[in-house]
């Protein structure tokens, strides 16, 4: 019988504290799994002239990004992420994709032994000469360690009420993925582990371009006919891309939450859409709606156009992906948001 | 080189007119495939004391199904069925299901050597003895000729208002395939053909079964992440079915419009959504519902999770199709509504 895991959550926003809750609660339920006390690194902070941790020590909240939810007793805040994953057998980063650099710069070499990480990040970082790169890569790369990926349709606050959802584990393990599983799932929080976790982490991405088409359908006034089809296109040229960059790529995965749930959701909530119907309908620029809309916040479709474009670029293959290339050339004002349907007209689909 | 061949369209209802609309141009355009003529089988009507057959080739425009619509003058409308499909190489049924069975029974042992069918019927025959019977093989039986399938998410008015949409067809015979193709495909009008019929055409029917449980989602208040989660548990339920009943079901056709597009425009914008999401916050029954929502028409999920359940129970397989069941149930005021997400707390897809 192997020792019980111990758990760091290296990070703390509001869906970090969201899936802190469910751990902290899952090694309650499970001590022959996992350890009874589930570490979680939070950046400092003073909240009302308190420190955030000392607050989520005591009050078992995290007042500041996710208010009024109970978090379990045994998890436990703690300020240096040094001191946070010393002796971890399980990191599991959740944190804004522009600190993942420097938080295992910091962690790098003191890792025990057989630690593994598993990534929740959405995004990805930018590979030198362009392109996609992974942040389960990063991780890999940096820390020397497996990484598996967590996606799906799943918005925080939601998870953290305990309304039903589902979520993908891409492990290439598949006793590390039963054990991540025992990590994740709850009654409310349904997960499916696949073995295929460059695909599961991919989507993540790619799925905010096809967002970006979905919102320009909607900008340019057609109906419910007319955006599925840009979704389904969407999802084809997702399943293509993985074909070519992520050889081994299995289409089942796209049946998953990580790739149609969360694709579907992305399309008819999210806020790449919402911006890019406003960029079709005002005219305004990206820049200008994030600034408006987003109080400056930046959204994640038309950069990962933009690496996307890149990499189909080099294979000399934007013709075969129109959707992602037009999405793309109409963020950079190169084609008149007009067109965009007009390029869908010959899609290798459909030949 | 074969000679062009001859087609009848028969139905003249929204959808009808505007696929006579589609086949009448392409005929015109590709004289060496399709016949000039298209026949447009009309059940005859007065519209302001004028009959619908003429006012159709003269003004050429269905002022009834599809008014400010011109049709190809190519298009002639006939009210007799036998006279419309008399030596006819290609039958395009796109009428009202209830009345197939009336309309190929005026038609068997009257159809030449070598005529085939397509249908683009949504909705099922009821099996003798219950269950699902699908509509291509109502027409295969009666007629005793070979029936692809043509299905999508395709709003006829948006079809007919030349918004661009994608279609499927399912056609075993790969040159056939080619040749409805042809007839079908127009720059707005995109079609893919696959050889998995039945997958195809079953896709129609249990669709608004999800439907439905989108729409108690929806009624119960839950978010983005909960209604994700429902439909994508119905397309695996979907998947499911079609490898118990239809074996040799392809996975890849669930990514086709018949399958997720289609799916996805149903859950978001269908009646079968919007009268289950008034079942849960009225308390009313469905009947009272069809009766005030929608003029008495009756809708298409709650019938077909009734078949659906009659073959799961014939199979004793209820418990693997949670979703399917519950719903099923919710409909028939056998379980309340309120119960619906406890159903899929041990959904065998994640365990």
């Amino acid at each position: 019988m192997a020792k019980p895991k111990k758990v760091c959550v290296v990070g703390s926003g509001n869906w970090g504290s969201a899936i802190a809750k469910i751990i902290g609660n899952n090694a309650l339920d499970k001590p022959e799994l996992f350890e009874r006390e589930v570490r979680m690194w939070v950046f400092e902070e003073m909240v009302d002239g308190k420190k955030l941790t000392e607050i989520i020590n005591t009050k078992h909240q995290n007042v500041k990004y996710l208010p009024d939810i109970a978090l379990p007793e045994n998890v436990v805040a703690i300020p240096d992420v040094k001191d946070a994953a010393k002796d971890a057998d399980i990191l599991v980063f959740v944190l804004p994709h522009q600190f993942v650099r420097g938080v295992c710069n910091q962690l790098k070499d003191k890792m025990k032994e057989g630690t593994v990480a598993v990534t929740l990040i959405k995004g990805f970082d930018v590979a030198e000469g362009g392109g996609i790169l992974l942040i389960s890569d990063v991780i890999r790369n940096l820390l020397n360690i497996p990484c598996a990926i967590l996606m799906g349709a799943n918005i925080a606050n939601e998870v953290a009420k305990e309304n039903y959802c589902e979520a993908t584990v891409g492990c290439k393990d598949p006793e590390l993925g039963r054990l991540h599983k025992s990590m994740f799932q709850t009654k409310y929080f349904r997960i499916v582990v696949v073995d295929d976790e460059e695909t599961v982490e991919v989507c993540g991405a790619l799925k905010n371009i096809v967002a970006v088409g979905a919102g320009f359908a909607d900008g340019l006034g057609y109906g419910d006919n007319t955006k599925a089809a840009v979704i389904r296109l969407g999802l084809m040229e997702m399943v293509k891309f993985c074909e070519v960059f992520y050889p081994g790529s299995q289409q089942s995965t796209f049946l998953e939450s990580c790739g149609v749930a969360d694709l579907v959701t992305t399309c008819y909530g999210g806020r790449n859409r919402r911006v890019s119907e406003a960029y079709v309908r005002t005219g305004k620029t990206i820049e200008q709606l994030e600034a408006e809309m987003l109080n400056g916040q930046k959204l994640q479709g038309p950069p990962t156009a933009d690496e996307v474009n890149v990499m189909l670029k080099n294979k000399k293959m934007e013709d075969r992906f129109p959707l992602f290339t037009a999405i793309h050339r109409i963020c950079k004002g190169e084609l008149p948001a007009t067109k965009f349907l007009d390029c869908l007209k010959n899609h290798p689909e459909h030949m």
